[in-house]
């Protein structure tokens, strides 16, 4: 049965194993990846692909700093902007390839896309996402008194934080949903989306970052997506880590997921249970957190964290 | 009359009055092109948009020299990418503004484009395209020491020279195609395109950067577009240009305006004539040579440079 299907790719599908976000490293882990999405493609299901942007956005911030007395920095959605395309357009290489070795001749298209938050978002105000790299405090103090705001993490030094708005709305939701109409696999909402806010007549971008997780619940609800898959560098969420009670969820609902989220504090899987639970809530038929390998068994339903709106 | 027109966007499009890229600057600059734009799109007609990056490539590849020790630089082909994006969201968020203003519900969208090269092509052993900033001796021959090609420019210093490969195919041509059908103004092939060349069973990225208005010339032609506009600084290609005999071309063909490029030598005026002949030689009915502040004129055949098969 052909179904709609949206996969969110986390960091590990596009750095190194050590985080690393050099060219070679971008492209070898999408290569990689990409292995396992055209399996998904050559099933003849129809696929939208999302994607993390983390240390490429980290890269782009200290390119900003080092920079700065030769060249104007850039705000943060033109980082995001900038990663949409660099990795989207690697993502399209090495899903071209893969897809053509398997013989499968659909084609790809990445969409550069923004995302509408609301100007008043308790995060402009209150910002708590860390981003790029950390610095020792005198140089912290630099690009705080540009207007940054910094944080003393401790040990490791000072990390800059930013607004990480709700995301309301995939603006550029409509042209996504012609190519994947017209057969396309379609990479869109890099990074959560370009932030935009409403401006006179139009939108004007904000320094800010989108969680790609809940962007990608928002474009899989309203692409009327059957699945929502949520790769990651896990097989499934866990209960319990690194205690003798440790175990797997296999399957699971939104209300039960959501009693489990307090357990995942503020760490990066938390997003990705929201997420899950907010596409299940929203209609979505299954929401599935899994590692990137799995992501063809997790699409045929047996393997990975399975939500849906009752187990059956 | 409705017909398809693509629009190639020149520098001053998209930078200050003095060549500058900073985002107030690129801000500005499109919001002004866009006013002219809009009016065109609010005519009825299918608009598809391309455009330069020269001064945004040259800002980019700085920040990478300058966080070298830090951060792994990225390719031009990564560089061509960033700047698509970036600059296809400006142009959105004004398009849409200016749009809307109008009262015209016309939806924009930007479409990551690789273009085909052939990685044969002579500019990869012999690059003669100019970009990035000028640099002193000692810092250019670091540059070198790491396979960059850099030239002695004289008084000015050192300039890094890169292959401009001729477009062969606009890899990402069919998702504009059907945006274009479903009613959008899609920005696409921005910088000419991604550089890509054959690679196993798909296609990888490499250092170059590729004419943006020979590569609109291409997408032109595939998309069987009626009117080709190459939007520049100049209300006219002009002959005798600084002589008494001045004078400026309105209505010319291919053959006239060959005899006429070696006037240009390599300057900037040189593409875009070669590229007008080439969209009307392919079957194209007309391609126009003008200032940004006229294209809706042009379009109308009513202001600017005119090719066509033969004067009427």
């Amino acid at each position: 049965m052909q179904r709609r299907i949206l996969i969110a790719l986390g960091g590990n599908a596009m750095t190194g194993p050590d985080g690393g976000a050099s060219v070679v490293a971008q492209q070898a882990a999408v290569t990689e990846a990409m292995k396992s999405v055209a399996v998904v493609v050559d099933a003849g299901h129809e696929v939208v692909l999302t994607h993390g942007n983390g240390p490429q956005v980290g890269n782009l911030l200290v390119k900003n700093e080092l920079a700065a007395h030769v060249v104007p920095p850039v705000p943060l959605d033109w980082c995001v902007a900038q990663t949409q395309a660099t990795i989207g357009f690697t993502i399209q290489n090495a899903l071209d390839s893969a897809l053509h070795e398997r013989g499968c001749g659909r084609r790809t298209a990445t969409v550069v896309t923004r995302t509408a938050v609301d100007p008043d978002d308790p995060g402009f105000t209150l910002p708590t996402k860390p981003i790029g790299r950390y610095l020792p405090a005198d140089q912290a103090r630099l690009l705080i008194e540009l207007g940054q705001i910094w944080q003393d993490r401790g040990a490791r030094g000072w990390r800059r934080v930013v607004a990480s708005p709700e995301p309301l709305r995939v603006l550029d939701l409509e042209p996504v949903r012609a190519l994947v109409a017209e057969g396309y696999v379609v990479v869109a909402a890099g990074g959560g989306g370009i932030p935009v806010v409403p401006d006179g007549a139009g939108w004007r971008g904000v320094e800010a970052v989108v969680d790609k997780d809940l962007t990608a619940a928002l474009l899989a609800r309203d692409l009327a997506t059957d699945t929502l898959v949520i790769a990651t560098d896990v097989d499934h969420v866990m209960v319990g880590f690194g205690t003798p009670e440790q175990a797997a969820i296999t399957r699971t609902t939104p209300a039960r997921l959501r009693d489990l989220a307090a357990e995942f504090g503020s760490g990066s899987m938390r997003p990705k249970v929201e997420a899950a639970a907010r596409f299940v809530e929203a209609g979505g038929r299954q929401a599935i957190i899994t590692s990137l390998r799995h992501i063809a068994d997790a699409v045929a339903g047996t393997f990975g964290t399975i939500v849906t709106a009752a187990d059956d």
